[in-house]
């Protein structure tokens, strides 16, 4: 099935909109007269891997649920597009043993030996190439690689000459030693500015790269503290963050792992669902009629409760009633600052499966690696784009072209580009979420916090591996827990105990 | 509530047998009229942590579930004891957020602020002391220990130049390198031969101690490879062992964790129990009626199928019809070599707070730290000893408090002994699983093979964190999820896909 999601280029057929994924659910729905099946114990609003889940254990538990997805797939901001066999994975990728709700759920759905290494240092052109402008590159073995970034980033969180283990000792209670609170309202450029003078300008450079890669937004607007989250997350070292975040992924691509939720759902004969079915506005008129939500196109659904795993930088878009609360409109109005582009180029070049590179601050893309060999036997490169050198992949692919080109001049053609430009997706706007400074310490609270008849859940405002499938997976757990002690059969707890 | 469980001792009382535990269950039985309930769709044994994630996720998907266990509590091998609100955990103790099973159910039961660190290096004996024998201390400051220990534990585990990660790349696919097998068939004695150039002599000991901390078998028995394995899961670094295996735990002891599956389960509503009813025999006839538990005292019990948790070196008390896999009987007659003797000691000095200790290898207690405070003031020793000097803490107190005095003479006085025996314990004879040099090679697989209308599941054969907490979680997960899958609702998949 093909979705309407992401782009596709290659040198034959030009730029092409919609790409094929495992994701898309055919038919949209299984609602076969509009508003007949209702009313629904719960209605989750959003298919990615947090309403996947709240969907799934809700089902499981019994409740009869109505999913609405405003895309025509499962999967959210993580999804895979299979090509030729091949899947290029257009958002959220890499899983690890760290992450211990995705993990939970890759052993329960026995997908633990469904995992690839991105990372194969075996071929020819084995080695990180670092190039800091147009007209050079400094050559590197992988070993010199991790060295110079595991050097920078040390410097970069050891803020308390324990690695961050006693500012963050923590980290799902972040403010657990309350004066974190000033890395978190500190900006990558200001902490950068405090260590300045320890850093190379290799250092430099590949430490930018680095952390901008993580937030794909600029230096002066994306948190420190959020990035010494990530690290005390990671274990406090490099090589836990290369494990955590770019080193496993599912062979099969995401949309396999999705699928398995989906499937369970479904087999529990208590979901109905929607697809391409957007959201207009969600009202709990505190009549305890439940709550309605409205489509785009005028279709009503009421239920008990409502499940919004909508994104941070989306939740505009609906009108609720009663208005939301002032830290969560405040946050909705800040918003998160990851305007990534990724993008994948097949190119002709084997040998490159075993190059790393770093672009920085010159190239619109800035951080790539050899993912992959394809099915024609070329290696597949994911590359990443940040603000603070923006590139709409689609806009002009000439351009995208040079931005791939620039990472390796002449050493390879390009035979094909896949993307997904998640800052214009309207369901996005933008990747996974990043903090600006302050954002977290001012409003994570406020966008935990219940709405009425409403549960927000999301990876944006997880405790643990925030931004990530696994704090999806977290926020999609918590709702449905929620939900299953008010829903749930009257307790005899007490009497039993 | 007092269980049978646990020992304490102090001077007024001398030795008493039975502790006060959070995690006993009053009254026993919500069963009336024996057999009046059944038959049940699922019978648990066992309510260690693998048997109420099983009881807790049939029940909450609806599943007329009946759980048995032998004792008085919930929790297995992982209780505590609060003495004057003060817990001492009497087995598994530690968790973290690497070890992704337990941190979900943590984040799901909102835990994640309810941890502490057991070190606390803020006192005044703060400094790690090695005594290799009765007449001297060597005294080094935690991050000399720290050196001494990564030092040794990196030359023990780098089999590959590469820290293991070329040999164990995906820790819950052990054999995902056929060559894995060879070390998981070579004991601790084996390894430590090929390195013994290498190391210094506190290298040798500290190294020794700490690795029979992980087995507590003997150096010729314990697994080099599941020692690899427990590295793997730990991020392949001694750092990330001392996070995972010893640094963070509750704050109000471990039975304020499993009380969460367990009020959740009863809260269902679809659960029934039996405490103080040890199993006598499981019968499948295969007529399709279901399996018959028969308890020691006589009570039948039948079930459409069976979850049965019982640790490895219990299995053989239990008749099973049809007779077990070879594979399993294998297993079972080998056993695993955990002998493991865990002492809490209350000792009057306050500042042994910040305190860690080595005594090896003349001492019966070989490894130990400041875990805590008392309501008293003093400070909590942990204390661990192994098979090879082995200790049974209740047979000879005297005995028992002069290894704890030998861990650091002249330095206190012992106000109280807590502890249980889990070598004499009838329903785990032994601590958490280690294995033998082969056995997991050998047996991993057959011991999670199906049997008919019974699933096996324990921590002792998990695929990650086997023989932690996190494993038995695991494997309840695995359970449920299997059952779920046969007894669930008709699968309307296809149709709707």
């Amino acid at each position: 099935m093909t979705s309407r999601d992401g782009f596709q280029w290659t040198p034959e057929t030009g730029l092409t909109q919609g790409v094929p994924s495992l994701g898309v659910i055919s038919p949209q729905t299984n609602i076969k007269d509009t508003g007949s099946d209702g009313p629904w114990d719960v209605i989750v609003i959003g298919g990615g891997y947090c309403g996947l889940t709240a969907t799934r254990d809700l089902t499981v538990a019994g409740f009869k649920t109505l999913l609405l997805e405003a895309r025509d797939r499962i999967g959210g901001r993580s999804w895979s597009s299979n090509i030729d066999g091949y899947p290029y994975e257009m958002g959220g990728t890499w899983v690890h043993w760290h992450q211990s709700h995705v993990w939970r759920e890759i052993t329960r759905y026995k997908m633990h030996n469904a995992l690839s290494p991105s990372f194969n240092f075996s071929r020819g052109v084995n080695h990180f190439q670092l190039r800091t402008n147009p007209s050079t590159s400094t050559y590197m073995t992988h070993e010199a690689e991790d060295e110079l970034l595991r050097s920078a980033v040390e410097k970069f969180t050891n803020v308390d000459g324990n690695h961050g283990r006693t500012i963050l000792p923590f980290p799902h209670d972040m403010f657990y030693v309350p004066e974190f609170r000033k890395y978190d309202e500190m900006s990558y450029a200001q902490r950068i500015e405090q260590i300045q003078d320890e850093l190379s300008p290799n250092e430099r450079a590949a430490l930018e790269s680095f952390i901008l890669l993580c937030s794909c937004g600029k230096l002066e607007n994306s948190s420190f503290g959020e990035f010494l989250h990530w690290w005390a997350m990671s274990g406090y070292t490099y090589q836990g963050c290369m494990d955590c975040l770019i080193t496993y992924k599912f062979t099969g691509g995401q949309s396999t792992f999705a699928r398995k939720f989906w499937e369970e759902a479904v087999g529990t004969g208590k979901l109905e669902y929607v697809f391409g079915c957007p959201v207009r506005s969600v009202v709990d008129d505190e009549s305890g009629n439940g709550v309605r939500v409205t489509a785009r196109d005028g279709r009503e659904f009421v239920a008990k409760r409502v499940v919004c795993t909508i994104p941070l930088n989306v939740l505009s878009t609906i009108q609720f009633s009663p208005a939301l609360s002032k830290e969560r409109i405040s946050a909705m109005q800040a918003g998160h600052v990851n305007m990534c582009a990724k993008v994948h180029a097949e190119v002709d070049n084997k040998d490159m499966r075993s190059w790393t590179g770093i672009t920085y601050p010159f190239n619109k893309l800035c951080y790539a690696i050899g993912d992959g060999t394809t099915p024609a036997g070329n290696t597949h490169l994911v590359c990443f784009g940040t603000d603070a050198n923006h590139l709409q992949p689609e806009e002009d692919v000439q351009e995208t072209l040079k931005a791939v080109g620039e990472l390796a001049p002449g050493q390879f053609g390009v035979k094909r580009l896949v993307f997904h430009n998640w800052v214009k997706d309207e369901f996005a706007k933008g990747a996974w979420f990043f903090s600006r400074p302050g954002l977290v310490s001012e409003c994570l609270e406020g966008l935990r916090e219940r709405h009425g008849g409403v549960v927000f859940a999301n990876s944006d405002w997880a405790l643990g591996w925030r931004s990530f499938i696994d704090g999806a997976i977290e926020e999609g757990t918590r709702a449905a827990r929620v939900l299953l002690e008010e829903l749930g059969p009257k307790k005899e707890v007490k009497a039993r105990l």
